[in-house]
């Protein structure tokens, strides 16, 4: 009989694992093919999504009808990859947490502004459905290259 | 005999609410006092923080250690106040998900920069333990006030 593995920062049920990973290839899938229906195919209707400048939408309708403009506008052409997933925890029976970290290239929103190449932190809560699991949230966190050499939890700063 | 009313965006059980305030005023309290380990009292030993540049922290070791260099350092004497909890859902029977909105002043980090007086848009989620609401994960995205002008969800874009 083989002992059940406790659940950590680095251990996880593998379905869980490969669960979160068909998420992100379709993810990614939809951001080439600019289709946020695919995109968000498997969230909740109540799914929200905060972006990296803290917009927050709510609603399964809203999140693909404004990821819908943007892969057709600001995104189009862009190249997002991902880097890794991080982490990824159980909580309780229902609930999956995986954070991963993207990496985007140059784009330019309404606003005028540029943003660079970057990477991005992006948080992704799942809930065990019937279906597998569903994202009910997406939290996304520009990874600032300058600020990152001066992590606490790496040690003393490395500045360039 | 009274209907329960579905959780949904606007409506969540009273006593979530509740706890979810009381977890936000012990954030601000722990926040002027300079006192991490309050801020993280109520975490769970593998509580995840995500930070608005970007840094990823791992278990309460370690997000105490990182906020008790930052609130005694950058955050001394920065104001910090809540403008308003956003949104409040349960998933599943273990987990809550808060969405909330702070305002920040003005910072200085240690690679130099200023960050300006800024609103911080936080996805905190929760899980239910016998001895309540205890966070198992925080991301915090920093509100780009341009941008937020030409959020989508709110129509056209207001530029100034």
């Amino acid at each position: 009989m083989t002992a059940v593995p406790a659940l950590s920062h680095t251990q996880v049920a593998e379905s869980d694992r490969a669960a979160v990973q068909v998420w992100l290839d379709e993810c990614a899938a939809a951001w080439v093919t600019q289709d946020a229906e695919r995109m968000f195919r498997m969230a909740t209707d109540d799914v929200e999504w905060v972006n990296i400048v803290g917009m927050h939408w709510r609603g399964q309708a809203q999140v693909v009808a404004v990821h819908d403009l943007y892969l057709n506008t600001m995104f189009k052409g862009v190249p997002m990859s991902l880097k890794s997933i991080e982490s990824i925890r159980s909580v309780g029976s229902d609930v999956v947490i995986a954070v991963v970290r993207w990496s985007i290239g140059q784009f330019s929103p309404p606003d005028g502004s540029t943003v660079p190449a970057a990477d991005d932190r992006m948080t992704l809560v799942f809930r065990r459905t019937p279906a597998g699991l569903q994202l009910v949230h997406g939290a996304n966190v520009q990874i600032n290259a300058v600020a990152e050499q001066f992590d606490p939890s790496n040690g003393p700063p490395r500045p360039n």
